[in-house]
């Protein structure tokens, strides 16, 4: 960011440079941060009562809840930023619950010495996504480690949204039979840090799929679609994803190989890196457990929707899971042999998101 | 913990003795964690459902939103953890809404190699407090960060509670002539981490004054208490939550230094550390702005309340605040001058919650 940029984005501007332990210490210089960094980019109602909590007018029914921590390294990456991402997560767990996102909190643990201008940087991507998403930004809060006890910047987003009546999205809602898509290409998000990370260039412009997805949710619940669940596949990628609810839903799930959509630039970089696509995060994708009967109009949706840039079938629930073990995953590959796509141990790229 | 009470903790033994990367990679490692550390301390039916967010059934109205990193150093201090800590803090910050706390989340960030039989002892602190309170932990997250980009454990809690109707509790509510009030004696949360922090040993069996609020709030709700404001002074202690309430709230308030509430043990190691304990954190007492003919009301229902172990009438608000400045704060001493309680740059004692 540009001294002028940055200026103007803290138009009082901070008298530190960088984080200081007092920035978090609840006295003059966290009130400052509030004032001169926080109000202006999320400044809305809730947040100007300037109380401990945020009060908001909630209609009857079902709220939804969810919490990620972000503790993504680097923090700036093609494509987005620990900011952007914080926001977008947090809307997507929303979505993938069918609610519609309205409310988030949003926690900083800051390492002392952190750079203010990365700090503003990150508050402006957050400002934009909640703004592009329609949520707001109702309370925070802000901490300060000393140097060498953090890294850089660690974000909690918490957010809660409103579930309309009828739904009920969840893996034990997933029936033998449903058909299994995804909205688009997998493993950009996981490629786009990795090669930030390694400093590689051979990715091209290759940038993370970081986005909202609360609008292609919204979009198949207006057509009608009888969602049965749905779920972004990002930390462990599609395969952890599928077997999360394969387990939890209490059903076996066959994907077809060759079906499923991998950008070129992904799967050269996954070759050169000995990754497997299907384990590879993604920000900005969803997987979708619909009625068969149901299939085609979702992917007609999805390809109406600019969220969904490359939908596809990619498989089947085949039936309840022997209950003698947990329901699990099989792939079919190109060649027509069959092998069980496991839930990996951890992640292959940790601190992806 | 002994090796007795860990095995029973964790009735399937987690394989790994310290966290491991792998427990924030959203595979199978992590999925233990969740099954063998987090469900059988927290598991309630939203938690069981195992989707991204939790979804409850709320009453129509007003909901309360807050949220706060916790970073205390160290994680265990005498009269509770970081665990008691996360849960009390976010259930007084509801209550200081005038909220009853209902839902919480949860979100780990762990250093890679922290024993897991001090998560294990933090999620007990955690499962202890909600349960006390009345409140369902329904969602969480976990991340790990490599060995020396992080402390142990930073935990994040948001919280999500019901306001009733009819109360507007905030600063903007505060009137000229509401009396000031607080529940019980200031600075032990401080001292008692500094205390350990230091190994100092003089401060005998000083405790953290650690605690809910939430049914201190309802019982002077319950007695027709007509409270303006409510704020627990953590961080920057007494002196700040007055100056925040009184910048936000447009008014100059007065303290009574001799009517303050400070206990010997405490006051002691302020001397021996050149504290204020004005400035020092509490983290279960709160300050509490009532109409001057509600004050005599309000003392007596502090008085049979558990959690107002030393009520007391420490000053006025005196007006509003000069349009040309920002509300202050200003202490009567004992023997009756008059100075400003400024607002402090930053904490006195970093990392106390």
């Amino acid at each position: 960011m540009k001294e002028r940029d940055f200026e103007l984005a803290c138009p009082a501007p901070l008298r530190h440079r960088t984080v200081q332990l007092a920035h978090g210490g609840g006295g003059r210089l966290s009130r400052e941060l509030i004032e001169q960094v926080f109000m202006p980019a999320f400044g809305g109602a809730a947040l100007s009562a300037r109380h401990d909590g945020a009060v908001v007018r909630a209609p009857s029914g079902r709220i939804a809840m969810t919490t990620d921590g972000y503790v993504v390294r680097p923090l700036f990456f093609p494509g987005g930023d620990i900011g952007k991402l914080a926001i977008c997560g947090t809307i997507n767990d929303l979505a993938m619950t069918g609610a519609t996102p309205r409310w988030l909190a949003v926690a900083f643990v800051l390492e002392e010495g952190l750079p203010m201008e990365d700090l503003v940087r990150v508050v402006g991507s957050m400002r934009d996504a909640a703004r592009a998403a329609g949520v707001e930004i109702v309370t925070g809060d802000t901490k300060v480690v000393d140097r060498g006890k953090g890294d850089k910047m660690f974000v909690t987003t918490t957010g809660v949204g409103v579930v309309p009546e009828g739904i009920e999205i969840e893996p034990r809602s997933v029936r033998p039979g449903d058909a299994v898509l995804v909205s688009g290409d997998l493993g950009r998000h996981g490629i786009a840090v990795l090669s930030v990370r390694e400093g590689l260039t051979l990715t091209g412009a290759l940038e993370s799929d970081c986005a909202p997805l609360d609008g292609l949710v919204s979009a198949l619940l207006a057509a009608n679609v009888g969602i049965h669940c749905l779920r972004d596949p990002t930390r462990g990628g599609l395969a952890s994803a599928l077997n999360e609810i394969a387990m939890d839903g209490g059903v076996d799930i066959e994907i077809d190989e060759a079906a499923v959509p991998v950008n070129e630039a992904v799967a050269g970089a996954c070759e050169l890196f000995g990754l497997d696509p299907l384990y590879v995060a993604c920000e900005g994708r969803l997987v979708a457990f619909v009625p068969q009967e149901h299939a085609a109009r979702s992917l007609d949706v999805m390809r109406a929707h600019p969220a969904a840039p490359a939908p596809a079938l990619i498989g089947t629930v085949l039936g309840p899971a022997d209950p003698a073990r947990r329901g699990r995953v099989t792939l079919r590959s190109r060649i027509g042999t069959s092998r069980l796509l496991d839930i990996p141990a951890g992640e292959q790229l940790p601190r992806i998101c």
